[in-house]
C-alpha cells in the first residue's frame, strides 16, 4: 500500500502541525469539535518533501490520493467537480508548521470553468455572483499559479469600470462580469500563450505546485529567516470546499481576534463585509465595519459566532486569531489560530489567561516570544504615525528603538554638541563605528552606519547602551564624513538635517517622527518577570561597563555583571593610553600606567557599589592597541605635539602596529604577555577598588578577574602568577581579607579542546561565543557581511551564526569544554558573555548544557530571564 | 628512605640518558666496558627537576648524597676533598638527555683552595702546575658560577704578561702563577664582594647550581628551541676525579671523531695538545696538533686510543665524537658520544655502517636527521670562505641555501632585469611579498623581507621554490622601496649593491660570497632514499603549481601533486583576472573568464603531462580577491585605462574588496559560492586539460578536485554540484570516460568537528594545517610575529605551531576527523597539504594517525621520505 499523503479534516485531529501544517490541523481539529467548518483534505508537509525531493514533481500517488480526497468532498456535499448543474468549488490555501501570516499563497473558487460557472449560476440563481467568483479566480490563478500580477487585472477592471462611469464592484452586474471573464481569459491567453484551463483537475494540480513552489519565495524565505523557521518543515496544501460570502446580502465574511491583538483586552476585535469574498476585506476597497456590528445586524449569528470563538480560545487555551464566512445566513468558521500580538498583549494575554484559570504559570511562560520583550524597553514610534510614512531606506535592525535627530558624521562633534545643548537629538552617520566614537555614540540618540552586520562594533555597542542602531544600511551610496554629505537611495542629506530611524525594523524615515515612551518593568511585565525567576534555573548576568549600564541591567533583573569590558574605560584619559601604547621603555610605559590606575579604580568603583555585592567578572584588556591611536595624520599630529615626540617617529610606531588580521593579532592576553604591566595596572585597580567599596559600603564583594583570549594553559598559568602576585600584594598592604578568583574565556577553539588543561589553573570560565563562532567558522563578524547574505539566499545557513549560536559546531566545542572543564575542577563556575547571551535559542542550549549562567547586555537581561525560566520548564535540570 | 639522586659511574650502566643524561650515561657504559674512565658521580636530571621545584635550591638529602659520592671517591682514589697533602680534585659538567654540545657550562679543578694547591704542587712536585690549575679554577669558577666574564681575567693575565715581555702562557714560572692567584682573587674579591671561597664543599654546592642554572640560559634556551629540545627534560651533573693533561710534556689532552665529521669519511680525525688542559685546544691559543701526529710522539698511547675508539664505535654502532686526557703518559677517557655530522657525512656514515654489517637498514635510517637533508638540496657558501666573513645582519631562516645577487626592491623591476638579462642576479628586497610579486621573486637569486615569519608568503613561496630566504629581519631600520634605500643595522644598501644571503643560518652578507653546488639526488644520498622508501607506509606528494616545480618533485621523489594552487596560474593574464574580478554583472565575468579557461587548461595540462599518470589535488581558488587587484593610485589609473573604466569607479571597487580581516573573509569556497562561475571555468579547465592530456600521452589520470575551506557541508554540496554538473557536462561533450574525485581541505576548525557530516560529501580529505592552525589558535601568521617571540621567551611555546604541529589541540582536531570521516566513508582517502608536511615531527603524527599521504614543497620531498620511513620504522603500520 502506498504511503499516506492526503488526510481528510475528518481524519486529521491529532496528528499534529508537522504533519499537516498549523491550519489544517486547526481544522481538523474544529471539524472534531463539532464546529460548522466547510469541509475538504490536507495534502501533507510530507507531500512537500516528497514533491521538493522528487525535482518538483507531484508523483502519481500523491495525485490519486487528491483526487480521492475531491472524491470525497463530491460525495459528502453531492456536487461534482467541473459539473455544469452543482459544481463543487474549493479553495487551496498553504499552511505550515509554524504560522507564517500573509506570506504564503491561496486560490479561491476553483474548479470553475465555462460549463462550472453556468452550472453555479443556474444553482445560486445568481449569475452576477456566479461570474464575479469567476473572474475571482482567473485572477487569482494568474496571480498564484503563472505569476502575472493580479494589477493587471486590476487595471483592465478599473478600465472597464471608468468607461462605463461605475465607482464601486457593486455597481457591476452579471453581464459586466461575465464580460470581464472574457477579457481576462483573452488576456491570460495572450500573456501565457494557453487558453486558461478548463480541467479542474489540472487547475488543482497546478495550484497544489504553486502553494509548494510558495514555500521557496522571496517573502516566506524572509519571514522564515527572521523567524528561525527551518527551510526542511515544508508546507501542507489545505484544499477545502468553498463557501460564499458573495453570493448576497445575507452572505458575508470577516476576521475577528478573541482578544485585543495590540492591548490584550479582553474583548472580541475584528471586522467584517457582508456580500464579500475574504481578499475584500484585506483590499480595503469597501470600509468593512467593525465586528460588534454584526451584533446589531444579524444578532442570531453574532451569538453564534461569540459562542463559537469562546470555545476555540477555551479549547486552544489562548487568544485565537478566526476566519469565518456568512452563507445565506449560515456561519462557516474557516480557520482559527493562535493570535500574532504585540509585546504589551503577549505579557497582558498570559497574565490574564492565569488569572481565569485557564492555564498554569509554566504555560504563561512559554506562550510570550521572549524576543518581543525588547518592544517593551526601548522607545517607539507611535505605530499609527508610522504607517503614514514610506522609509527613505533601511538596513540591518541592529538595536531596536526609535530616534529622531540631526545627522552629525563626526563623534567628536557629536559629543560637543551634546555637551554645549544636553537636549540635542543627534543621529550619528558613520561608515563604521570604532571604539573612539563611544563618546559620540553617547551622545546620540541613534546610529547609523553604511558597513557592518548585526553583531559589528556600532551594533553590540548601541545594543548594549540600549540605543537605537540600523547597521549596514547598503543603500548608502555615498557617505563622505569630511564634506558632510550622505546619500539613501540617490537622495541627498547634509549635516544638520532630521533623520528617525527604526531600529526595531532596520528603516530610516526623513525628518522628525514622533515617537512614544515604554512603559517601565511594571504591571503584568513585572508579574511575568517575577514568575520567570521562580522558574529558572540559569542566573541571568549583564555585560556593562559604566554604572548607568550596570544600574540600568539591575533595573531588568541582572544579577551581576558577567562581561565587564575595560577598553572603554581608557577613553576617559585616551592620551594617557596612547602614551603607554607608544612608550618605547618599559619606565615611560610604567609613567602611563600610573595615571591610567587612579582612573581604572574609580571607574571599578563606580560599577562595584552600583553592584551591591553581586558578583562582576572583569576581564583585562582585550582589543588590538592599534584600535586605540589616531589615524589620520592630521590627528597624529596633535598627538605627536601633546606628546612632544616627532611625527615620522609617532607615525612608525602607530603604524608598526597595523595587522593584516587584526582578529587574530596582537590582542587579549597576548598583550599582557608581552607587557605585563598592564594586567599588573588593571589588577591593582580591580583589587584596590574592591577593598575600597568593601570598606565603604560594609557589602561583601568577590571580583572575578577574567584572562582572555587564552589558547594555551601556560598562557594562563604565566599571567595567572602576575595576577595572583599583585592582588596578594594589594590585599596584603591593605590588611584587607579580600577574596578575589581569576579565570578565563573560552573563546579560542584550542582552549575548548584542551578545556581539562586550563580548568586546572581556571577558577571559572566564561564563553566568549562571538570569538569562538569566528574561530570555528574561520570568518570574522566584521567581514562575514559580504558572503552571509548569499549564503542565506543559497540556504547554505539558514541563521546568521552571530545571532543564533551554531550548536552542532560551536556547541559541539562547548559542551565539551564544560565537560572536560569540569572533570578537571568539580567546582568550575561557567557562564557565557558572548551575543549569544541575548539569544533565546542559544539560552535553552546553555540551560541543557549546565551553564551557570548567561550575560547579556541590559536590554536582553529580561528576555534571557523569560528564555532561562521556558528551558528549564522545557527541559527541568535534576 | 629518601629517593636515589647520585648515581656512582660504576653504578649507573643501563640506567639511560633520561636519567643520567648522555654524557653521563656514556660514562657510566665505558666504565661497565673496562675502558680508562676517571671515575666520578652523576647528579641526575631528576634532581634537576626537584632543583626547579623547589625554587632553584638544592635539597638537603642531594646535598647529602652528592658528598656521598665525594666520600666514595675519596676512598677510590685515597685523596681528600681540600686535603693539604694530595687533594681531590673534580670537573663538574653538565650533561643533558640530547647532547647539546658547547651549550653549557663545565668546571675544572674544582677542589682547590689555598692549602690544596700546596698540596697539589708537594704532591706532584709541580708548583707551576698546581698554581696553574688554580688560577684556571678561579677563573672557569667565577665566569661559570659568579657570571663575571673570563675575559677580566684574560685581560689582567695578559697585562701581567706584557709588562713582563712574556709572550706565551708557558713562559710564566710558578711564582708568576701564584702571583696570578693572589690578583685573581683580589679582583674576585673586589668583584663580587666575597673573598673566593676557601670551602671545596661550598664551590662543589654552588657549581651543582651553576650547571642547573645553566639548563636555563640564553645559549641554551635558544639551541633546545632550535632543537626541540623541551624545557622539562632538565640536565644532569657530572661530578669527575680530575686527570690532567697540563702536568708536563708527558701529558696531554685532545679530542677525535671516529670518523671525519664533515665528509664521512672513515678515518680517525682530530687534535691535541701536549702539557694543556681542555680548554686551551679551544682556545686557539696554542695550536693542536693533528691526531695523527700522536702516532710518532707516543705509538704505545696512540695504539691505546685507536683500539678505544674503535671498539667504541663498534659498541656504539656510530661515529663517537671522543675526549681524552694523558696524564703522566697514561690515557683516561673522559667523554665519548655521537659525533654531530653534516647531511654528507651522516649520509655517508650511515650507507658505511651498513656496508660494514654494523648496523641494519632501519637503523641506518633512522640514525640521519631528516631536516639534515635539506643542506644537500640547495647551493651553499663554501665553509671556508663564510668563516672569514661577519653578517651585517641576521633574520629568519626561512629558506635555505645561498644566494648572491644586487639588490632590487620591485618585484616587477626584478623580472624585467632578469628577462633583458637572464643571467642576472638578483636579491629581492621587500617589507612583504604578496602574489603579485612572484614573477620578481622567480627572477631573483635570493628574498629578503622586513616583516613576516617562517611561514609568511615569502618563506612558503620561497620554499616551495627552493629559492633561498631571509624573512622578518628586525635589524632593517628603513626599507623605503620607492627610494631604493636599505638601512641594516645603521648601513645603508642602494639598488644595485650586492648583498649575499644564507637562508640556512638566516645571516646576510654585504658583497658576493662563493657558493658551491650541491650534488643530486646521487650516491650515498641516493641510496638512503631507496632504503627510505622500502620502509616507509606513508606516500610522499608535493605542492606544486608548475610543471618545473612539478618535474623538480619528481626528481626528488614525489608520488603526485597533494597541493596545486591555482592562483598563481591567474598572474599569467592578470588583466582578464582584474576584470573578472571587478566585473559588475555576470555577464561582464563570464567574458573575462573565457579569456582565462585558455590559460588555464594550458597551465593544468603542463602539471599533468609532467605527472605522468601520478595523482593531482587540484585547490579551486583560495585567497581573497583583494590580493589580485592594484593598490597605489597609480596603478589602478593603469588598470582603469586598459579597462577603460573611471578611474572613481574602479577604486570604489578596489576599496570594497578590502577587508578587515582578510585571513577570516571572502576566500575559498565563500567566493566560488558568491561567484559560482568561477568554480565553473575551474572545473572547465581542469577536465579538459586532464581528457587531452590522457589522449595525448595514453596515460590513465584522474584529477582530484578540491574544494578550500569549507566548514558546513551544505557549502560543499553546493559547490560539488556545481563541479559535477560542469565535469560531466564536458566528459560527455569528450565522450571521455575520466574519472575524477571532488573533496575537500579540512582547514577550518568546523569541518573537524563535523567531519562525519562532510565525509558523506567529500571522496578525499586533505588537511590545511596552516589554516588549521590559524583559527585553533586564532592567530594569524603574518600577525603573530608580534608576539611569538615573546612567548617561546616566556617559555609559553617550545615551538611555532606553525612549523611543528601542535598535537595536543591541532592534532586532536585532525584526529578526530580522521576517526569521524572515515566512520562515515570507510574508504576516504586522507592526506595533508600544509607547511606541517615536510616537518619531521609531524609527519610522525601524521603516519600514527593512519594518514594516505604528506604532502610538502619540492625540496622538503626527501626530508619527507626519510621521515616517513623513520615513523614507519618506530610505529610499524599493521
Amino acid at each position: 500500500m502506498s504511503k499516506k499523503y492526503v488526510y481528510l479534516f475528518s481524519e486529521g485531529f491529532g496528528l499534529g502541525k508537522e504533519l499537516l501544517g498549523g491550519k489544517g490541523a486547526n481544522l481538523a481539529e474544529m471539524t472534531a469539535l463539532g464546529l460548522p467548518v466547510p469541509q475538504g483534505f490536507i495534502v501533507s508537509t510530507e507531500a512537500c518533501a516528497k514533491y521538493t525531493k522528487d525535482g518538483k514533481v507531484i508523483s502519481k500517488d500523491v495525485e490519486k490520493q487528491i483526487f480521492d480526497g475531491i472524491k470525497a468532498m463530491e460525495d459528502m456535499y453531492g456536487k461534482r467537480f467541473g459539473c455544469d448543474k452543482d459544481p463543487l468549488l474549493v479553495s487551496v490555501r498553504s499552511g505550515s508548521r509554524a504560522s507564517m501570516p500573509g506570506m504564503m499563497d491561496t486560490i479561491l473558487n476553483l474548479g470553475l470553468n465555462e460549463k462550472a460557472v453556468e452550472g453555479l449560476a443556474k444553482k445560486t440563481d445568481n449569475p452576477r455572483f456566479a461570474y464575479d467568483s469567476y473572474r475571482r479566480f482567473i485572477q487569482m490563478f494568474s496571480d498564484v499559479v503563472m505569476e502575472q500580477k493580479k494589477e493587471v487585472y486590476d487595471k483592465i477592471l478599473k478600465g472597464y469600470k471608468d468607461q462605463r462611469g461605475y465607482k464601486l464592484d457593486t455597481d457591476m452586474t452579471a453581464d459586466d462580469w461575465k464580460e470581464i471573464v472574457k477579457v481576462f481569459k483573452a488576456n491570460y491567453l495572450q500573456n501565457q500563450g494557453t487558453p486558461f484551463p478548463e480541467d479542474p483537475k489540472l487547475q488543482l494540480l497546478e495550484a497544489t505546485k504553486a502553494v509548494f513552489r510558495s514555500w521557496d519565495n522571496e517573502r516566506a524565505n524572509i519571514y522564515r529567516r527572521d523567524h528561525n523557521i527551518p527551510y526542511d518543515w515544508g508546507t501542507a496544501v489545505n484544499i477545502q470546499v468553498m463557501v460564499f460570502g458573495n453570493k448576497g446580502i445575507t452572505s458575508g465574511t470577516g476576521v475577528a481576534f478573541t482578544r485585543d491583538p495590540s492591548t490584550g483586552e479582553k474583548k472580541l476585535y475584528g471586522e467584517y463585509l457582508m456580500n464579500a469574498q475574504g481578499e475584500d476585506v484585506v483590499a480595503g476597497i469597501r470600509t468593512p465595519n467593525k465586528i460588534e456590528e454584526l451584533e446589531k445586524q444579524n444578532p442570531a449569528i453574532y451569538k453564534e459566532f461569540v459562542d463559537t470563538v469562546t470555545k476555540l480560545e477555551k479549547h486552544y487555551k489562548d487568544m485565537q486569531d478566526t476566519e469565518f464566512t456568512i452563507e445565506d445566513g449560515k456561519l462557516y468558521m474557516l480557520q482559527t489560530r493562535s493570535g500574532k500580538r504585540t509585546a504589551k498583549a503577549a505579557v497582558k494575554i498570559a497574565v490574564d489567561l492565569v488569572a481565569e484559570k485557564m492555564i498554569d504559570i509554566p504555560t504563561a511562560l512559554c506562550m510570550i516570544d521572549p524576543k518581543q520583550l525588547d518592544a517593551l524597553l526601548h522607545p517607539t514610534f507611535i505605530e499609527s504615525e508610522l504607517k503614514k510614512c514610506k522609509p527613505c531606506g533601511s538596513g540591518l535592525p541592529a538595536s531596536p528603538g526609535a530616534a529622531c535627530g540631526t545627522i552629525v558624521f563626526n563623534a567628536k562633534k557629536a559629543a560637543k554638541l551634546k555637551e554645549e545643548d544636553p537636549k540635542c537629538q543627534l543621529i550619528l552617520v558613520r561608515h563604521e563605528t570604532s571604539p573612539e566614537d563611544i563618546a559620540g555614540m553617547k551622545a546620540a540618540q541613534g546610529i547609523l552606519t553604511a558597513t557592518g552586520g548585526m553583531t559589528s562594533h556600532a551594533a553590540v555597542v548601541a545594543r548594549g547602551m540600549g540605543t537605537c542602531c540600523v547597521c549596514g544600511c547598503t543603500q548608502i551610496s555615498e557617505l563622505d564624513e569630511e564634506s558632510g554629505i550622505l546619500i539613501i537611495n540617490g537622495k541627498t542629506y547634509r549635516e544638520g538635517d532630521w533623520l528617525s530611524l527604526d531600529g526595531t525594523a532596520g528603516n530610516i524615515y526623513e525628518g522628525k517622527l514622533p515617537t512614544q515612551i515604554p512603559d517601565e518593568i511594571t504591571g503584568d511585565f513585572a508579574t511575568i518577570m517575577q514568575w520567570a525567576d521562580k522558574y529558572r534555573a540559569l542566573n541571568i548576568r549583564t555585560n556593562a561597563d559604566t554604572p548607568h549600564d550596570t544600574k540600568q541591567a539591575i533595573i531588568f533583573g541582572a544579577e551581576g555583571i558577567g562581561l565587564c569590558r575595560t577598553e572603554h574605560m581608557f577613553f576617559h584619559d585616551i592620551l594617557a593610553f596612547r602614551q603607554m601604547i607608544v612608550a618605547k621603555t618599559l619606565e615611560q610605559r610604567d609613567i602611563a600606567l600610573a595615571k591610567l590606575l587612579p582612573i581604572q579604580r574609580e571607574d571599578f568603583k563606580g560599577i562595584f557599589k552600583a553592584l551591591k555585592g553581586m558578583p562582576a567578572t572583569i576581564r583585562l584588556l582585550d582589543p588590538p592597541l592599534h584600535e586605540f591611536v589616531p589615524h589620520t595624520d592630521e590627528d597624529i599630529q596633535v598627538l605627536a605635539n601633546e606628546m612632544k615626540l616627532e611625527f615620522s617617529e609617532l607615525k612608525k610606531t602607530i603604524d608598526s602596529l597595523k595587522e593584516f588580521n587584526p582578529m587574530m593579532g596582537h590582542r587579549g592576553c597576548r598583550l599582557s604577555i608581552t607587557y605585563p604591566e598592564i594586567a599588573i595596572m588593571q589588577t591593582r585597580a580591580i583589587i584596590e577598588a574592591a577593598i575600597e567599596v568593601v570598606k565603604e559600603t560594609g557589602i561583601n564583594f568577590v571580583p572575578e578577574i577574567m584572562i582572555p583570549l587564552i589558547g594555551e594553559i601556560k598562557e594562563l598559568k604565566f599571567l595567572k602568577e602576575v595576577v595572583v602576585k599583585t592582588a596578594d600584594a594589594v590585599i596584603r598592604k591593605n590588611k584587607s581579607k579580600l577574596k578575589y578568583m581569576v579565570g578565563t574565556m573560552i573563546e579560542i577553539p584550542r582552549a575548548a579542546l584542551l578545556a581539562d588543561e586550563i580548568a586546572k589553573e581556571a577558577e571559572f570560565f566564561s564563553f566568549g561565543t562571538n570569538d569562538l563562532t569566528q574561530m570555528t567558522y574561520g570568518f570574522s563578524r566584521d567581514d562575514s557581511g559580504k558572503f552571509l547574505e548569499d549564503y542565506i539566499e543559497k540556504k547554505i545557513f539558514e541563521a546568521d551564526p552571530f545571532t543564533t549560536l551554531d550548536q552542532k559546531g560551536v556547541g559541539q566545542l562547548i559542551a565539551m569544554s564544560v565537560k572536560k572543564g569540569r572533570k578537571a575542577r568539580k567546582k568550575l563556575k561557567i557562564g557565557i558573555c558572548g551575543e549569544h547571551g541575548g539569544d533565546p535559542a542559544s539560552i535553552m542550549f546553555f540551560h541543557r548544557e549546565g551553564l551557570e549562567y548567561v550575560s547579556c547586555s541590559p536590554f536582553r537581561v529580561p528576555i534571557a530571564r523569560l528564555s532561562a525560566a521556558q528551558a528549564n520548564i522545557k527541559f527541568p535540570r535534576k
